[in-house]
């Protein structure tokens, strides 16, 4: 199902979209139910069908009810259960996580393997290679890769609109077609289709706001406390990047006016307070002993006043820059996930409360503070709800609730 | 044009946007050609401009250039140049405003008129009526209301996601339905066409983006420094909302940790150091003399030297808290309107200065900074905006540059 990705194109993927939309509502159709229910010509939907075919998306069936002595039994159309629609790879720093979908968009696997920080892009490929075999190559859930519709890759760093989404849709709109990311090149070469890339903490944000303990949250604030300090923000259901794919940035906001210097070249940044680096810092500076978070867990859970002290600070500055994102985006659902957050209720109750302290009084009781739930494998779940989310079906043509009434033409279409 | 409003009715408008679109951009086609480039069937196309046609939307007209051994001449379709599309009403506390657009987009007129706080809603709408009247009733540019598409309407306060847009919506998304808006009921009465409802403030932002300072915009932050400090958030060329429509209350965001109390019942909120009443109670108590903010500006002219240190301190405030959005939320395009951006650059270069110092040095020279053009009809073309962002057709099918290349089917549609 690779396609030149011009507007042309995007106007066939919808009606691909629509097509396998009412073939996983309904199950097995024949061409004419299909062309009843779709609205579409003739020509267009054998057209499609035929694609859909041939690509090994959908397969055909002979009805054993068909009307014998009325010629040819009907052929019905089903979802072909083996094909893979998406796969999310995180190329995070030291580690590969993947993770893939069928075409129910249901999560059939997931996997992660630890590296070294400089391998090379191409053996990090090779290395996601290997592991969506893992989850495509044996037992009863494999996937056949033939149908599979694009791939999802997070990336660390900052990833603008120019790299976001897919490489090939650019030149088409005009602009200057930039490098296109290692990731998507090799990928793209490997499998064949196309590879849609984002910053990996921000998918992270539409994987929690999806599978995990923002599930369901169409307004959803991800904030990050490991190494750095980031998130991502999810809004109206779609992850939000910002004009120069800066969004979810939390991390240098100013907290302390003039305070230590951050990577970024600012001063005072939530990160100089908030990182793991700056908390186990802090803590030794406290008289704690830390060589790593584990270790600083053990210590909150042992009662360890410094840590709580410590915590309960750091906490605090967090709640006020959540507060004021609150007012200004008015979420419904806050995840703190990262490293930092295995310290539970010691950071989480401080942030809480200066959130509920800062926050408009209206939204007090209308904002959920939650841990993040989807562990590692958040931002590979976020490319695939990347690719899903890109799909025209669900961002142009009336979705979900809208689509499970059947968008019946008034009359027979012919 | 006045349909019910469900899922089916959602699938038929975006047909009717898509006919509506390539007659926007081909001007006059025939039925044939239209087929060959909607790529709908023949039945749901002939449907749709029968509507189209009843309505008033659309016109017909004989070619003269048709081929004339060959049957009937070829009769074209063209859209009705005197067909309002859209109409916006900005309800403020003290006034009224409303805009109108044509189905070619362009605004045909704006009227505005002020009246008591404590006006009656029916008195309210009355006014409005007489006022888009006056846009339609007289002279060239007059509009026929007949092919009215929806009004959009702007209201005082908070607008959550349950109010905002259409009121059929809801019921049949199976949600308790809210009670409508005073508004709503009264111009739906009236005009018989969908009225979708959002905060004024959150309005001014998106008409802020599409005709006024941050035009073209598709991320966009606009901040209002009037009796209240609020504003809005255009996300990808869409009105942003929040989870309870709650999103752009820039205001309350805390700058003064144990400050003064504010209206929203917190404290040391932006609003208790930014609005018209701390600026200039905040400059008597500097030994300053201004009733109102014109007199506030005379003196900031004058080089007042309390005015300029004062607004001085309200920059820097207003821009810190900028910046921190910013991070979060990486707009190209901030706009600052209100009354008290009539001081100038007495107050615009200190909130640049602090927004420069704050921002992440990546985003520095990425973000602009503008004064709002649109005054006080930014909210009722606001208003028109959101009709047309709800449109289909503007915001399902591929729009603009991808409309432009047209979306003719691989093959011929019958």
């Amino acid at each position: 199902m690779s396609h030149p990705r011009g507007p042309l194109s995007q106007l066939r993927r919808g009606h691909e979209e629509l097509v396998l939309g009412l073939l996983r509502k309904h199950g097995p159709l024949s061409r004419g139910e299909l062309g009843k229910r779709c609205g579409l010509s003739r020509t267009t939907l054998y057209d499609i069908l035929a694609e859909l075919v041939a690509s090994g998306a959908v397969v055909t069936a002979t009805s054993q009810e068909a009307p014998r002595g009325r010629g040819r039994p009907a052929e019905t159309l089903t979802l072909n259960p083996d094909a893979g629609q998406a796969i999310g790879i995180d190329f995070a720093r030291r580690a590969l996580h993947v993770a893939a979908v069928n075409l129910a968009h249901e999560v059939v696997g997931s996997a992660s393997e630890p590296h070294d920080a400089d391998l090379p892009w191409e053996q990090r490929v090779e290395l996601a290679v290997r592991l969506v075999g893992s989850l495509t190559g044996t037992g009863t859930g494999a996937l056949r890769l033939g149908a599979l519709d694009a791939i999802g890759v997070g990336v660390v760093g900052v990833v603008g609109s120019q790299h976001a989404g897919e490489e090939d849709r650019h030149a088409e709109e005009g602009r200057d077609q930039p490098e296109p990311h290692p990731a998507q090149v090799l990928l793209r070469e490997r499998f064949g289709v196309p590879v849609l890339l984002d910053n990996n903490t921000r998918l992270a944000a539409l994987g929690e706001s999806i599978w995990g303990a923002a599930a369901g949250g169409q307004d959803v604030l991800y904030l990050r406390l490991s190494h750095g300090v980031g998130g991502g923000l999810v809004v109206g259901g779609s992850l939000h990047r910002g004009a120069y794919g800066l969004s979810g940035e939390f991390g240098h906001i100013t907290v302390e006016p003039g305070g230590a210097r951050c990577d970024c070249g600012g001063t005072g940044c939530l990160e100089t307070v908030a990182s793991i680096r700056a908390v186990l810092d802090a803590y030794r500076a406290a008289g704690g002993r830390a060589a790593d978070v584990p270790e600083l867990v053990k210590a909150v859970r042992a009662g360890d006043r410094a840590a709580l002290t410590l915590l309960g600070g750091v906490g605090a500055r967090i709640g006020e820059v959540l507060a004021a994102l609150c007012n200004a985006i008015g979420p419904s659902v806050i995840v703190i996930g990262g490293e930092l957050a295995e310290t539970g209720e010691a950071l989480v109750a401080p942030i809480e409360r200066a959130l509920r302290d800062h926050v408009m009084p209206v939204s007090r009781h209308r904002v959920s503070l939650r841990r993040a739930t989807l562990g590692e494998v958040a931002g590979a779940l976020g490319g695939i709800a990347l690719v899903l989310h890109e799909s025209p079906l669900l961002s142009r043509y009336p979705a979900g609730p809208d689509l499970a009434e059947d968008p019946i033409p008034d009359k027979e279409s012919r």
